[in-house]
């Protein structure tokens, strides 16, 4: 990796690929990716990977907290996934029909995942949700689509979170609810009545720029009684946690399965694969929508796929994040305590996300970010970070001394060392 | 390759794969790529492929005219693509911003697509045609789209084929005409009234299981002129034909620019991609809308796009295409004649559509493709074929031998040698 300035200075080759995409890409980048809103000194472009380390496209190494949003979670470029994923792209990938490793995909996954009985997949989780809506209308014969407010569950029309060009009848069959609140949702099913097809729901709450929650147990078993009750479908939306947080649906440590669950992200660690796994009930719903797509059968992303959740399960991948993010946040939460400034550092320790208090415009978080980037970590200051299972104690080591620094710069900002927020 | 007793059997590896397959996936496969309504024969699990021949699980070896369904186009394991994404790969795929390629494959598909003033990338073609409504929503502040009758633009509730799980308000702001039909396009205009954002159209009439119709450029003109007059978007949907007609939009050759155009099958070869072109008058509205998806901005498929518009300029694939497609079409038609046997043979010598007059429950067209596929050529009843650039005289001979048998068949099964159905 050839070392060039850092950030700052016109010349860099993110700044020239900026301006050479401000005339060929609207707003010069779009969706998740696009780094418009974040501090000045994120690069835009990406070079490459290995394990917990990225570069960009000027060089600059950092250990990375994101893992490409989540995608990343055995680390970059995992030789066993990618050695599957070569192995099967020199045999087939997009061809007349599936390859043998679409079966012995979903074989997995059904043995993986308690609640499925079957798999279908698709390349976004968008895809993957949309989908789960559309088996629970079929097989339900019903309309109503609950959905907690301010959850994000992909970028379609019906629930893009910017609502440009989206019609008001894209959203015509959706109610809301509070996300771990039982009596709002008893509410909103109340008033779908019997046209209530589906509860849609994350294994946490993880609304970009808030304070993430974890779900309480009685609310989940609450949700599981309510679709028992009313016949509805309950869908987890396991795009984002799935086989981040537990090897399996990301609600069975507290048993309680779903009717259907959407996942992509992690399952493939980067290859585009999403899918949709259901029980029996919700089988025939599935044979009957049409859903389809150019990519859903190629053979790569699932040979990929099959790779990843065995590397999972005997590298012990979730208990090696799991020690990771423990460590990790003891050492934030021990460094925002010596700098004397109070924070919020929620969610599970593999997916957190930290505040400042009183910081509601982000200001703090801004400031932290771009520091904890000048120190060589990539973490975002509004979107939950993401520990992958490639991290060594060395990466842990480094990404704190980011952080140390980065905290010391907040410290000095808001001036004299009064607790803030209390 | 190891070769196995070819269909028929119940012990061939596609059985055994497909009784696996029915435990696990709903139906035992879905989408456009299920063999369930094909003939027997179909394999419905595939190894893999070269240039123009592939083979299925149990080893039979096919000349490929589906091409995956179209995304296939300079032939399977292309060697400059395949290095071209296997050198991305080692870099970097799926990261926390897109790579160079991201703004290399802009600024090569602006260059190659005459009303292309920008592009934005996605992963399905549905994903393309969604965000071409989305963004011609939002530019204009309207809701209404016209969509051709029995045109086929993705899988999503809006617009997929089949309506299992989906609502009336999915497809509230829909108006349909009739293609090549000007008259019925300003009627649904007139309906439309102020309200109408966009018109979608193919570039030819390509609707599954019909003889195709190319596009009169009258019609063409008369969209453009009308989407002038109203302020709506002309939206090309070129998710099928893109850089199969023509290095450019399909309808550069007629002189008709749309204001956005939807792609995705064949601009990378087979690597999953789809991408939203537009011109400057919608760039604030394609700015507006949020879309993104976990692996829009991965780097291989981008790579393997650039490496295929390249391939595709310097091996003149659109001229290899058309000279193996007319080779194609004057053996078939030709055979046809031989036999005394009535067929339409309807669309673009490269897309082409075969049909047996007075066959509108599609038998003949069943008992040909079993033919054809037992003298190993693949290719469909009810949906146009595709022909590749990898194409060799070779390929083609063994094809038309193949159909030359399988017209045989048809003309011992409708008996006495009469012409049928004129």
């Amino acid at each position: 990796m050839t070392e060039q300035p850092r950030g700052g200075t016109e010349h860099t080759a993110d700044q020239r690929l900026r301006e050479r995409a401000v005339a060929v890409i609207p707003g010069g980048m779009y969706g998740h990716q696009s780094t418009a809103s974040l501090p000045a000194a994120y690069p835009q472009f990406m070079r490459g990977g290995r394990g917990a380390r990225i570069w960009d496209v000027d060089g600059n190494e950092y250990v990375d907290l994101m893992c490409s949003y989540g995608p990343v979670v055995l680390g970059h470029q995992h030789p066993r996934v990618e050695a599957a994923a070569a192995a099967q792209a020199a045999l087939g990938d997009c061809q007349n029909g599936p390859g043998p490793v679409m079966v012995d995909l979903a074989e997995l996954l059904v043995r993986t995942v308690r609640h499925a009985d079957w798999a279908m997949f698709a390349k976004n989780g968008t895809d993957a949700t949309t989908m789960c809506c559309t088996i629970a209308r079929a097989q339900t014969g019903r309309q109503q689509i609950l959905v907690a407010t301010g959850a994000y569950h992909g970028a379609a029309p019906w629930c893009t979170p910017r609502t440009a060009g989206v019609t008001p009848q894209d959203r015509a069959n959706l109610g809301h609810y509070t996300y771990n609140d039982l009596a709002s949702v008893r509410q909103a099913a109340a008033e779908a009545g019997d046209d209530l097809a589906a509860i849609v729901v994350s294994p946490f709450k993880h609304n970009a720029g808030y304070d993430q929650e974890l779900v309480e147990p009685e609310f989940a078993r609450g949700l599981r009684a309510l679709c028992d009750a009313t016949g509805a479908a309950l869908i987890l939306d396991d795009v984002r946690c799935g086989f981040r947080l537990h090897l399996g649906s990301s609600w069975e440590p507290i048993g309680v399965d779903p009717d259907l669950s959407a996942w992509s992200k992690a399952i493939a660690n980067g290859h585009a694969l999403a899918a949709v796994l259901g029980n029996d009930a919700f089988r025939d719903g599935a044979r009957q929508v049409f859903v389809t797509g150019s990519f859903w059968f190629s053979a790569v992303p699932m040979a990929a796929a099959i790779a990843t959740i065995a590397a999972l399960q005997e590298e012990r991948a979730v208990e090696a994040m799991e020690r990771s993010g423990a460590a990790l946040r003891e050492g934030i939460l021990a460094q925002a305590r010596s700098w004397d400034l109070a924070v919020n550092y929620t969610g599970p320790a593999v997916m957190p996300y930290l505040s400042f208090a009183t910081d509601d415009d982000h200001q703090l978080a801004d400031v932290f970010a771009a520091e904890a980037l000048r120190g060589g970590v990539y973490l975002h200051p509004r979107h939950n970070w993401f520990v992958s299972a490639a991290m060594t104690g060395d990466d842990i080591a480094r990404a704190l001394e980011a952080t140390d620094h980065a905290f010391a710069v907040v410290r000095k900002q808001i001036g004299n060392p009064r607790k803030t927020g209390e």
